[in-house]
C-alpha cells in the first residue's frame, strides 16, 4: 500500500513518525492530513531515505532544488556538489534535470548522495532516447514512457513530474496569445508532440497507466504545469487555468488510485496575482499541496532572480504554497554553479520561513524569538549559530577590527541596545 | 515658499516639471498630489538638485540608500564610494548616517557627489557635539538641536529624520514589554534623555520651532519612528502604534506649517501584518508617504537581510509604501561595505519595481514587456540591456562557452522556446 492508503487505512508508518517529529506535531496529524491528499510524503517504496518530509499546508513549507546537466555544463561531479550544497544548505527536496551525459548514470550517482526525497522529470529522459535513437519527438508512445517511468521508479525516484495536464484544447486556443508562449522544457515536448500528431497528449490519454505503474512503487505524482506563464503578461491567462482545472481533475484520478498527487505551480506572476492563484489551486485541486517555481514577481531581475523568487515564494507560502522551488541566480541566463544553489536555496528558505512565521508556525516563531533574544542580550555566538546560514553571519562579524567587542561595528557608542539599557538600569522605566 | 505652498497655490515648479517626466505623468497630477500632502518632493531651497524626485504614493516606489562611517569605520572615501555606488545602481535618494569622523566635513563631502535627495538624521551630531564637549546626552536643548538643524539645512540636506513622535507615554508604558525595546538609534537617544529628566521628548514640546527652521529652506521632515519594532515579536505591538498615532498629529501640524512631510515606518513584521501596517498609517497620518526600512519578515536572516527587506518591501510597496528604505547584507551584524550596498540597492529596487507591477505601473509594465519579448526573441543583447543590472546579466551570460550562441547555457537542444517556435512553424498552431 501507498502512504495514502496506509493513512486512509489509520495506519501510522515510520515515515509519518518522523516527519511529525521534525513538524513537532503528533503522528495522528501527518496522518490525516495525509489521508485526506492534503499532504504528501514523497518516498519510493524501494528507497531507504534518512530524511522524509510532509508537504502540505498544515506544516511547515518546504524549498526544493533542482540540479542538472546541460549540454554545455555536463559534469557528473560539479552535479553531485550542488546537490550535496543544496541539502547541506537547507534544500528539503532536490531534483535532477540532467539532460545531457549518461543520465541512467547521473541520476543513480546523484540518488546516492540525497539524503532527501528525490525527483525527476522522466519525459526528459524518454526524449533524450528518441533523440539518441535517431527518433522525432512526434513518433513517442506511452511504451517509450512507461519504459523510462519504470527503470526510473526502480532505481528509486520519490516523485515524478509529468505534464498530463498541458492538453490539445488549450495549446489550440490559448498558447499562441502569449508572449512567451511555452516555457516548461517538458511542456514544449509535449506541445510539440500534440501538434504534429495533432492528437490529445499522450500522457493525459494514458493517464491510469501511469498511476498503476507509480502506486507500484509509491512514486509520487507531480503534475506539470506545462503551460505556466513566463513572462508577467502572460500570468494568470486562460491556457494557466485551463491546464490548472485538468491537473485538479487528474489529482482527483490519482487519488482514487491511491496515488500521492501534488500540483506544480507558476512562474511569472505578479504580487497582486499570488494570492488568487493559491486559492484557485486550492479549490480546483481539492487541497493538493502546491508546489510552485518561485512564483517571479517580474521579468526583469536577471542575475538576482534568487532574490525575485524569494519575494513571490514568500506571498506563496503565506497563502498556503506548500513547497516552493527554489530560482538561482543564474535563472534565465545561464546553468548555475554552486555558488548559485547556494544562493537558490538561501533565497527559498528565507522565504518559505517568512510564510512559516506568517502562517503561525510555532517552530519558526521559536527560532525568530531565540535569535532576538540573543540579539539583545548582545551574545553574538548566539546570533551567528542561530542565523539562517552561520558561517557567513560570522564571515561578516569577523571582518571587522572591533574596539568594542560587544558591540555590531554599526553603531559603537550610539548603540541603541546598550543606551536603552543604561538608562533602563539608572531610572527604572 | 516650499514646494508644499507653491503645489496649494497651483504654481507648477520645474521640480514638478522634472518629477512628472520621469514618472510618465503630467506635471498637474504631481501638483496636486503634493498639494494635497500625498507626495513630497524632497529638495532644500538651497540645493541645485539634478534629480529630484516625487515620493508619493500616486507615482513608482522610491527606494533609499543609507550610507555614513561608524568608529570602527570611519574613512570618508569608503563613504564616497558607497554613495556613488547607490546613485549608480538606482537609488533615488541617500541618507548620510556617518557618527564618526569630521561629521560636517564627511556630510558636505557626500552632498557634493550626490546627485539625489539627501538627508540626514540631526540628532546624531547633536549628540556627537555633546560628546565632544563633555557633556551628557540628558542636558541636550532644544538650542542645541536647532542649532544643529540650522547647519545642516544651511549645507542644502533635503530632509531630516526627526523622532518626535516618541513620547514619555509610550516609553513609560510600552517599551519595557519588548523583546528588543528600542532598536533605533536616535529613538535610544531620545528615550535616554526623557528618562533621565522626566519629561516629554524635546523634539515634540519644541515641534513648532523645528518645522519653522525646516519651513525656510523647504527641508522635508521625514518623522522617525523611534520606536519601530526590532524583532518579529515586538511588530505592531502598542509601542508602534502609539507613536505612529502622535506622528499622525505631527504630520497635521508640519502641513499646516507648510512643511512636506513623510512617516518613517517599521521594522521587523511578519508578512501578514504588512498590509495591515500600510492601511493603518494611510489612516492614521492622512496618506502621507511612508517611508519603510524593509519591513524585515523575519529576524534570522542574518547576511542576507537584502533578500529579507526586499520580501518585506515588495508586499509594502503594493500595499502603499512610498519609498522603501534598502537593507543590506551586514544588517545586524557588520558596517555595510561597497558590495553590501549594491546589493543592498537592487533588493529594493527588484522590491520596488514588483511593487510598481502589482501597482499597474505603466512604465513598469512596459520595462517586463520589453524584456519579456527580447526573451521570446532570443535577442541576449536585449535580455542584457533590459536587465535590472546589465553588467551582472552578462557576467552570467559570458561565463558559459556556449556551443549555440543563439541559445541559453540552460537547456540545449531542450529549449523550450525554440522547440514551439518550430512546431509552430512547422503545423501553424
Amino acid at each position: 500500500m501507498t502512504q495514502l492508503e496506509l493513512a486512509r487505512n489509520g495506519i501510522i508508518t515510520d515515515e509519518m513518525r518522523v516527519c511529525a517529529q521534525r513538524e513537532g506535531v503528533l503522528p495522528d496529524k501527518v496522518m490525516e492530513e495525509v489521508a485526506l491528499g492534503r499532504a504528501v510524503i514523497p518516498k519510493n517504496r524501494l528507497r531507504p531515505l534518512e530524511r522524509p518530509c510532509v508537504i502540505g499546508k498544515a506544516f511547515s513549507v518546504k524549498i526544493n532544488a533542482n540540479v542538472g546537466t546541460s549540454p554545455d555544463s555536463c559534469s557528473l561531479e560539479s552535479e553531485r556538489e550542488k546537490i550535496e550544497t543544496a541539502i547541506l544548505s537547507g534544500a528539503d527536496c532536490v531534483m535532477d534535470l540532467s539532460i545531457a551525459g549518461n543520465l541512467k548514470k547521473i541520476r543513480r550517482a546523484l540518488l546516492e548522495v540525497a539524503t532527501v526525497p528525490f525527483g525527476t522529470v522522466p519525459i526528459y529522459e524518454v526524449t533524450y532516447n528518441l533523440v539518441r535513437d535517431g527518433r522525432d519527438v512526434e513518433s513517442m508512445t506511452i511504451d517509450d514512457v512507461l519504459a523510462v517511468l519504470e527503470g526510473q521508479a526502480k532505481d528509486g525516484v520519490d516523485f515524478f513530474t509529468i505534464h498530463a495536464g498541458l492538453t490539445k484544447r488549450a495549446v489550440e486556443r490559448y498558447v499562441d496569445k502569449r508572449v512567451m508562449k511555452v516555457v516548461s522544457r517538458g511542456g514544449s515536448i509535449l506541445t510539440e508532440w500534440i501538434v504534429k500528431n495533432n492528437k490529445e497528449n499522450l500522457l493525459y490519454e494514458y493517464f491510469d497507466d501511469i498511476l498503476a505503474l507509480m502506486k507500484e512503487y509509491d512514486v509520487t505524482i507531480s503534475l506539470g504545469d506545462g503551460l505556466r506563464p513566463g513572462a508577467i503578461a502572460d500570468a494568470t491567462d486562460r491556457a494557466q487555468i485551463e491546464e490548472l482545472t485538468v491537473l485538479g481533475e487528474l489529482a482527483d484520478r490519482a487519488r482514487s488510485f491511491g496515488v500521492q498527487v501534488m500540483i506544480e505551480g507558476p512562474g511569472h506572476v505578479p504580487l497582486n496575482q499570488i494570492q488568487m492563484n493559491m486559492e484557485l489551486e486550492a479549490n480546483l485541486c481539492g487541497d493538493a499541496p502546491f508546489y510552485v517555481l518561485g512564483p517571479l514577481p517580474t521579468d526583469v531581475a536577471v542575475g538576482f532572480d534568487h532574490i525575485s523568487g524569494a519575494i513571490g515564494g514568500a506571498i506563496a507560502g503565506w497563502f498556503g504554497a506548500s513547497m516552493l522551488c527554489y530560482v538561482t541566480p543564474a535563472e534565465h541566463i545561464s546553468h548555475p554553479d554552486k555558488n548559485d544553489v547556494f544562493l537558490g536555496v538561501i533565497g527559498a528558505k528565507i522565504a518559505a520561513h517568512s510564510a512559516d512565521l506568517a502562517r503561525g508556525n510555532r517552530q519558526a516563531w521559536e527560532w525568530d524569538n531565540a535569535i532576538s533574544l540573543a540579539r539583545f542580550n548582545q551574545d553574538w555566538d548566539g546570533q551567528i549559530r542561530l542565523a539562517i546560514h552561520p558561517p557567513t553571519a560570522k564571515r561578516l562579524r569577523d571582518r571587522m577590527d572591533l574596539k568594542d567587542k560587544s558591540a555590531c561595528s554599526m553603531c559603537g557608542e550610539f548603540c541603541a541596545i546598550k543606551r536603552v539599557k543604561n538608562a533602563k538600569e539608572a531610572d527604572k522605566i
